[in-house]
């Protein structure tokens, strides 16, 4: 009796002390539109606070944010989705906007609650529109408590995030994807880093054979680059985040080797490059040491892969304390890998295994495999991307409102296909390219375990075939593989990786290939799954997952204030 | 016993063949952006099914319409305002966002049904953030009942819809113009005939001393002139109405003296000019004889007015058939007059009269009289616009919506100043530019007779004082008089005219001027009177007058889903 009150004592002494440990974080985010110039060129960003990036958040695990969002966007509703969070418990607060929620109203406020149960490097970002284009997004840093380690040791930390930027509005973007005929939006004009980029000058001017002038900056610039300052012989953590629109991007510090040991907010077993893809959606930490001349400083550089680069390389200093940090480095940036060497690409991503001991297996079985089919595709004469032919449209209503109130005409309720034709040869641009427009949702059986092949194919152009890096909401997925060309039910399903695949929420399909991934539908919810590229979600490439909606509880009014979950709390039908 | 019963039968049957004439007009209207050429160079418009203007509605006086508005755009709410239209018994219906109703979300559809009373000339535009600017606009005609006659006689009938373009997109100019420091816009590039005009040619380049190059045009761009057929020797009756989003206009018809018959959907007592001014909000019908040699062409011209012009005139032709449509006049287009020749423009303004005998006269007395002062101001280094010191800005509620359900905290609920302070100095800047924002609403006590004394003053800088063109929602109301300086309660009153004044819904203020109005408050709901330039209104530069609000019934649901109204309807806290 005695050593079970004992156990009772400590169980109580643990929750109340991880209780006192664990904080509320409350912020304040006002939202609006801000004159900015991320590059060199007078732009338009979406602030927070006044800021861009947006404010970073940092927290500690069992930590619940609070961030009360007052939209002051003149006439456009707007929301923030939390890249990586897995939203157990608050699925409302996933911040995907007619998925999870309605967009706030312009003047509106509304309240994100959600608790960060992982440490991990995560960010935060819009997701109504394009407006994650347009600058809405900021890193969302969750700390181990502090008496608890890291799997990895090092002295400092570092926190880049990755983005891309047009100088053409995200907003004009929006309206010229969606126009016939098509008019792509091209590559983006620069790459920042932490929202800092140079278009008309060059920090590495003297090494470039392009006519471009060295950059002269006084430093306080909004588009000076963010100097990386740091101690020789120390072992940095460097976060690392993308959320670019559009470029997949290649990342490497001059002379550095890097050890991936965080993907996604997941444990990597440590694994050393001397640079590194990083996808839209994705986000790293990697170790390095500053074991180089220290009488120099080097460069950070990330270039941009699987499309024919126009875009400079994006730069920044590494800065060996005490040297000036304007000292530009001794050579040219690093050489990335050639843009279309998808073997390097390939070689990289399956370099990825979950951290033995610490790294939760999947199910050895699964319960449902969803096939799904990539094209690119037209409707009514507009240029779409279609999963298993189906083009995503978002419904007026949230479908977390719609599922958990039955309402039944809020969207197609007949079931998403399951997989695609047998015979669809991905090799070829598709026999007919006329796709249609859906909102279905693909029901998920509560507490299964689901595969999902994401099957690449040709796109409209002959010969072409794109990365696409997805995103999953509410979940964390196995990696259970990648191959090339069709996936193949018996041969490939048998090389799997059950034994120690990594974690992650993002994960890419190369070029005519495909990807495998599974996760267990434990997450009461409905969760989007899409393509992380914002004009190509924009174009209808993502699918939807609900799971468990039943036992979604405490939704707040706000979250449901549009469509037809409106009218259904409305008590008389005319005022 | 008989004869009564004789009336009851000729009522009967009165209303019966009323009823029947009377028509439901219905549209079903599509908001979306679309690329479009305005005046050859490439933008983007806010169309309405395909069109850019919007349809042009034609109904007859008693007919309803209703217009199926479903929003395209992707992020961005929208409304439609029906400018010139009372919207007696449907207040809901006046498009006015965040007055009268909320806006309507991103792929959500809002059925506007109002009746049109009054023959006469309007349009339509969007009213909400700056949308009419970006060319969200058509025109509204309604014709007297087949059996009866205009006041005048006409053969043809011609429209014109002017406004005014620029090569920036308005969603940008907003930010601007919310910008600290404060970016202006400046003159628009180019002026707009039925959505037409010419930036880089000029249809007049052989009359110019401009490097100018003249416009050669196939006729089916989106941006050749829309040509104005008539035949020689009739009657035609010219209707124009103007929704600049800042250039008031003169217009000209070179050679033809051109006759005011109706102002704003109400008579006018005629009047010949040989060019008229027309401010935004405007709209009026002129008579003109086509009696000038008809082997020629002659121009129809537009110029700027009141802001130093940096904007080509606007030019199109008036084709004598059968003269080739692009035969060039013989002589250039009319010179306006001096845009800053202000006495002639007052000059024109006091031409109008209410048409004997057709036009009701106003009340001898007023009940409550309302000083507006009109001043350029600062709010913490934002550039405002403030009526008596208070800058508007809209609540989240609709003011229809909180007032109906008595919501207190929906909106400040304290009395807006009556007046401005008597020692005030209209002739110089505001001593303390500071001002504040304010969302307080004038309530108007139901079927009184309100005087409304708009003064004007002197801008930000010195020696400026522009022109403003206020429009009163939901009513029309008898111009008094205008007057020079400071108005005087004893002096200037004497001189109203209560005989015969012009009865309109939109009248100008003149630099350092006043500008006396009187209206009766006997429809109810809540009405915007603001300056139709949509920067200004965006800045502040407007009232909010509320009558009778208990008397409005039938609000649909649809038009209160935002803010405050629409928690009121929310049966349970925690759904």
């Amino acid at each position: 009796m005695s050593s079970l009150l004992g156990i009772f004592l400590f169980l109580y002494l643990f929750l109340l002390l991880s209780s006192i440990s664990a904080k509320n974080r409350e912020y304040k985010w006002k939202v609006e539109y801000l004159h900015w110039c991320p590059d060199g060129v007078d732009g338009i960003v979406i602030s927070i606070n006044g800021q861009f990036p947006g404010p970073t958040i940092r927290a500690t695990v069992g930590d619940t944010i609070f961030v009360h969002l007052t939209n002051n966007l003149p006439t456009e509703g707007v929301v923030i989705h939390w890249h990586g969070i897995s939203q157990i418990g608050t699925p409302w607060a996933d911040g995907a906007a007619l998925i999870s929620q309605c967009p706030i109203n312009p003047g509106e406020a509304f309240l994100y609650k959600f608790k960060v149960d992982k440490a991990g490097t995560y960010f935060y970002h819009g997701h109504y529109g394009m407006q994650r284009s347009a600058g809405l997004y900021g890193s969302l840093i969750v700390e181990v408590p502090k008496d608890e380690k890291e799997a990895f040791h090092y002295d400092e930390e570092l926190n880049l995030l990755l983005s891309d930027w047009w100088h053409k509005s995200s907003h004009d973007q929006q309206i010229d994807l969606s126009s016939k005929p098509f008019r792509w939006i091209g590559e983006p004009q620069c790459l920042l880093m932490n929202g800092r980029g140079q278009f008309n000058c060059s920090l590495a001017a003297q090494f470039s054979k392009l006519p471009i002038p060295q950059c002269k900056l006084r430093g306080d610039e909004q588009y000076a680059p963010q100097i990386f300052k740091v101690y020789p012989n120390k072992t940095y953590r460097l976060r690392v985040a993308s959320t670019t629109a559009l470029a997949s991007l290649n990342l490497a510090i001059e002379g550095h080797k890097m050890m991936v040991v965080e993907a996604d907010g997941n444990y990597v077993q440590p694994f050393f490059v001397k640079n590194m893809d990083i996808y839209s959606g994705e986000s790293y930490s990697i170790l390095f040491k500053t074991d180089q001349d220290p009488s120099n400083n080097y460069w950070i550089s990330t270039s941009v892969r699987g499309r024919e680069p126009k875009t400079p390389q994006g730069l920044t200093i590494l800065n060996y304390i005490p040297n000036f940090a304007s000292k530009i480095p001794n050579s040219p940036p690093p050489l990335p890998p050639l843009w279309n060497d998808y073997n390097y690409s390939k070689t990289f991503s399956k370099n990825f295994f979950g951290l033995m001991g610490l790294s939760p297996k999947p199910p050895t079985r699964q319960n449902r495999r969803i096939l799904l089919l990539n094209t690119q595709n037209r409707i009514e004469g507009y240029t779409r991307w279609s999963i298993n032919n189906i083009s995503l449209v978002f419904p007026t209503t949230p479908y977390l409102g719609s599922i958990k109130h039955g309402i039944n005409n809020a969207f197609d309720t007949k079931s998403p296909p399951n997989t695609f034709s047998k015979n669809y040869n991905i090799m070829k641009p598709p026999p007919n390219p006329n796709s249609t427009y859906g909102n279905r949702v693909y029901m998920l059986k509560f507490n299964t375990t689901i595969d999902i092949i994401l099957q690449n194919a040709n796109a409209l152009g002959e010969n072409v075939s794109e990365i696409h890096p997805w995103h999953l909401h509410g979940h964390n997925f196995w990696v259970l593989g990648y191959g090339d060309g069709k996936f193949d039910h018996k041969k490939d399903v048998e090389k799997f990786n059950l034994k120690n695949p990594p974690l992650r929420n993002t994960v890419v399909i190369f070029p005519y290939g495909w990807t495998a991934i599974r996760f267990v539908a434990n997450n009461p919810g409905v969760w989007a799954f899409h393509c992380h590229i914002e004009p190509h979600l924009h174009l209808g490439m993502g699918v939807v997952f609900a799971e468990g909606v039943h036992l979604v509880k405490n939704v707040p009014n706000e979250a449901l204030n549009c469509g037809l979950t409106r009218k259904m709390f409305v008590k008389d039908k005319h005022i």
